[in-house]
C-alpha cells in the first residue's frame, strides 16, 4: 500500500524519484556526448539503489570518499571503486585487503603516502591528485613534485600508476552560472596537461579524471579527459541553485518537517516558528556565501517547485530549526537543504516519493 | 589486549574516561548541593554506557530530544524519560505507545499540541515549556497563554499537568564566564515564577526544571526549582571553553585525525594541510560567534590539555579538514570539536580511552 507523504511522521527525508531519474539520465547523456566515462561520486547518496540506477544509465565504476563506503558498495557487487581522498597512512592494511577483493584505486599527492602503501605491501592502482586552483589537496600540475611521484610509482613493484585526477571545488564560489565555464576549462587543462607531462616522461596514464557538479553543468570541452566524477547532481540542493548549476525543479532531496512552536509578536506581522528539522536533519552547512544567509529554504507549498521568498530557516540547533514567520503548529513544510550530501548523511533512509506517495524506503549507508 | 591510541585507524572519536567520570561526578555533586534532581540530557552522547554512569552517580530519569532516543533508552531499562522537544503532532501515536511502556513526559507550548495528544487518546504526563529569554520555543512566563494551557491540561481526562521547564540557550552568547550567573537567575526566576502562577490558580506543579551546561556551571541559587537538565557537561567542547563554563582539561571528547596532504608555500612559513576529519567527523557547527573563527581546534600535542595557538581548522568539506600550517603527511593530531553533541552524532561508536590505551568501544545510538 502506498502511504501518502501527507501522513508521514516527521522529520523525514524525501527523495523525489522522477527528479532523481531525470538527473541521472541527464548526466549520463552528458558524459556520452563528451565521449567520457561517468564514475559518479556516491558520497552524496550512500545508497545502493541510487548507485544501481546510475549504473543502469551507463556509469562505469563509482567514486567514494571513505573506506567504509568502499566496503559497503563492494559487498553489494560494485567492483571498480576509486577512493578519491588522499590516502590515509593508518589505513593501508584495509586498502590491501580491499584491493584483493575488487578493482580498487587510491589517490596520492605525497611521497609519504607511497611509502605507506609500499610498506604495507598493498598491490593497488594509484592515481595522482592535481590541484587545479581549489587549493585543498593535490600537487601543482606545472611543478616537479608530481613528476617525482609519477617516477616513484612507475618504479614500484607493488603499485601501478594508472591515472590522474582533479576536483574544481572552487566552482562552488560561482554565482548564477557566471565563471563556471572558465573554471571547467581550468579543471580540464590542469589535469590533461599534467597527464601529458607524465606521458612525455615515458609514463602511461590511462585515466584522466575531472569532476564537480557545477563544472560538469557548464563544461564545453573535455579534450584529453577520460572520465567525469560529479556526485551532487543526483540530488542538487539550494547551493547548486545559487551557483547556477541547477534549478529548484532539479532538486530531488527535501526534508519534510512540522511546525512545533509558533511565536507571533502581538500587534505585528513579525514572529517566528520552530520546526522539527535542526542540525541533525539538515546539517549545519551554512550554504553559499555572499547571498542572503539561510540555514535552509522552505517551499512555497508542498507541490510547488518554488521557494517561499519570505519564510526561511534562520538558525538551527540540534533538533530545532527556527524560521521567519509565525506559522500554525502542525503545519507541514518541505525544506530544501543547503547541502544535500550533508543532509542525506543525517538520516538512515530515504522515503522514495512519486506522485505524492511513498513508493519505497532505501537505506542510507552512513556508517563510518 | 589494550590497543594504543597511537595505533588507531583515523578518523576516530576518542572519549577520555577519566575526564568523563570527573564531569559526571562534578555535576551530580552540584545537583546534590542545590537539593535538586539531575535529569541529564542524553542527546549529547546517545550512549547507554554513559547514561549508566550518570545514573550510578545519582541521576534520576533522563532527557531526550527525539522519540528514537527515547525508544532506545527505554529498551535498555531507562523508564523515566522526558522528551524535551515541543510535541510533534504527527508522532502522537508513538507517544501513546511509549507512554504505555515507561514513564514518559512530553512538552507543549500550544493548544494545538494538546489537541493532538487528546485526539490520539495518549495518557501521558505533560510539562509546559516557558521562554526565559532564549526566544526559541516556549510561552511567555508573564503572559496568559501559559495559564490557558495549564487550565486545559488540568481539565483533560487523558493528560496530566505535572511540571514546567525552560532552557536558557542564550547563555551560549556569554564569553569568558561573564553574564552566566545573571542568565542562570533569569532561567530560575522565569520557570519558578510561572510555576507559582499556576499554583496560585489552584494547579499542582510537581516538577520545575531548568537546564543548560553554561548556566549550571555558574548558578548560585535554585530556589523554587526541583531539577536540572544539562547535557553537554559530560563532554564539554571548544564552545564551552569560550563561554567560560569549562576549561580545555574538562573536555572529554576529541577526534583523532591524520594529516593526509601537506601544502607548504615555497620560500615562506605559510602553507596548509588537509586532515581526514571534515564535516562528517566534526559537524559543520561554526562554533562560538564573536571570537576568532575556527572549525575545530588542534591540541598542542597528543597528551597536552592545551590547544595549539597557531594550527587550527579553517574550513571543512565532507571528509576533508583544512588546517593552517604545513604539517607532515602521516602526523596524527587530536582535534577539539566546536560542538561535541554534533560531533558525537557523526560517529557509530566511542573509542573509550584511559592512560593512552583504548579500554572499550561504546555504541552511539544515532538512529533517527
Amino acid at each position: 500500500m502506498v502511504v501518502s507523504v501527507r501522513e508521514l511522521p516527521t522529520p523525514a527525508l524525501l527523495l523525489d524519484l522522477d527528479v532523481l531519474e531525470e538527473n541521472i539520465a541527464r548526466q549520463a547523456s552528458r558524459a556520452r556526448r563528451f565521449g567520457v566515462s561517468l564514475r559518479p561520486h556516491i558520497k552524496t547518496h550512500k545508497c545502493i539503489e541510487v548507485a544501481r540506477l546510475q549504473r543502469s544509465a551507463g556509469a562505469r565504476g563509482i567514486t567514494v570518499s571513505t573506506l567504509a563506503e568502499a566496503r559497503v558498495f563492494a559487498d553489494h557487487g560494485f567492483d571498480d571503486i576509486l577512493w578519491a581522498f588522499p590516502l590515509i597512512p593508518s589505513r593501508v592494511g584495509e586498502v590491501r585487503e580491499l584491493a584483493e577483493r575488487i578493482r580498487l584505486t587510491v589517490v596520492v599527492d605525497s611521497p609519504a603516502a607511497i611509502d605507506a602503501l609500499e610498506a604495507a605491501g598493498a598491490e593497488v592502482a594509484v592515481w595522482i591528485k592535481v590541484d587545479c586552483g581549489y587549493h585543498r589537496a593535490g600537487v601543482d600540475p606545472a611543478g616537479d613534485e608530481g613528476l617525482r611521484l609519477g617516477e616513484r610509482l612507475a618504479a614500484s613493484r607493488s603499485l601501478r600508476l594508472e591515472g590522474v585526477l582533479t576536483h574544481a571545488g572552487h566552482a562552488y564560489e560561482c554565482r548564477g552560472g557566471g565563471g563556471l565555464q572558465e573554471i571547467a576549462e581550468e579543471e580540464r587543462a590542469a589535469v590533461a596537461g599534467f597527464a601529458r607531462r607524465l606521458r612525455d616522461e615515458g609514463m602511461a596514464v590511462d585515466h584522466v579524471s575531472v569532476g564537480s557538479t557545477p563544472t560538469m553543468s557548464a563544461v564545453t570541452d573535455l579534450t584529453g579527459v577520460t572520465e567525469m566524477r560529479p556526485g551532487n547532481y543526483t540530488f542538487h540542493d539550494y547551493t547548486q541553485t545559487v551557483i547556477g548549476s541547477a534549478g529548484v525543479a532539479d532538486c530531488a532531496l527535501t526534508v519534510l518537517s512540522t511546525v512545533v512552536s509558533s511565536r507571533p509578536v502581538t500587534g505585528t506581522s513579525e514572529g517566528w516558528s520552530v520546526v522539527d528539522a535542526g542540525g541533525l536533519s539538515l546539517s549545519k552547512d551554512s550554504g553559499p556565501t555572499g547571498c542572503a544567509p539561510t540555514m535552509g529554504r522552505i517551499y512555497a507549498d508542498y507541490d510547488a517547485a518554488r521557494l517561499d521568498e519570505h519564510r526561511m530557516l534562520t538558525s538551527l540547533s540540534q533538533e530545532h530549526g527556527v524560521t521567519t514567520g509565525a506559522m500554525a503548529v502542525g503545519e507541514r513544510v518541505r525544506i530544501l537543504p543547503n547541502h544535500s550530501c550533508m543532509a542525506a548523511a543525517c538520516f538512515d533512509r530515504y522515503h522514495v516519493v512519486r506522485g505524492g506517495g511513498v513508493v519505497d524506503l532505501w537505506p542510507i549507508h552512513r556508517q563510518r
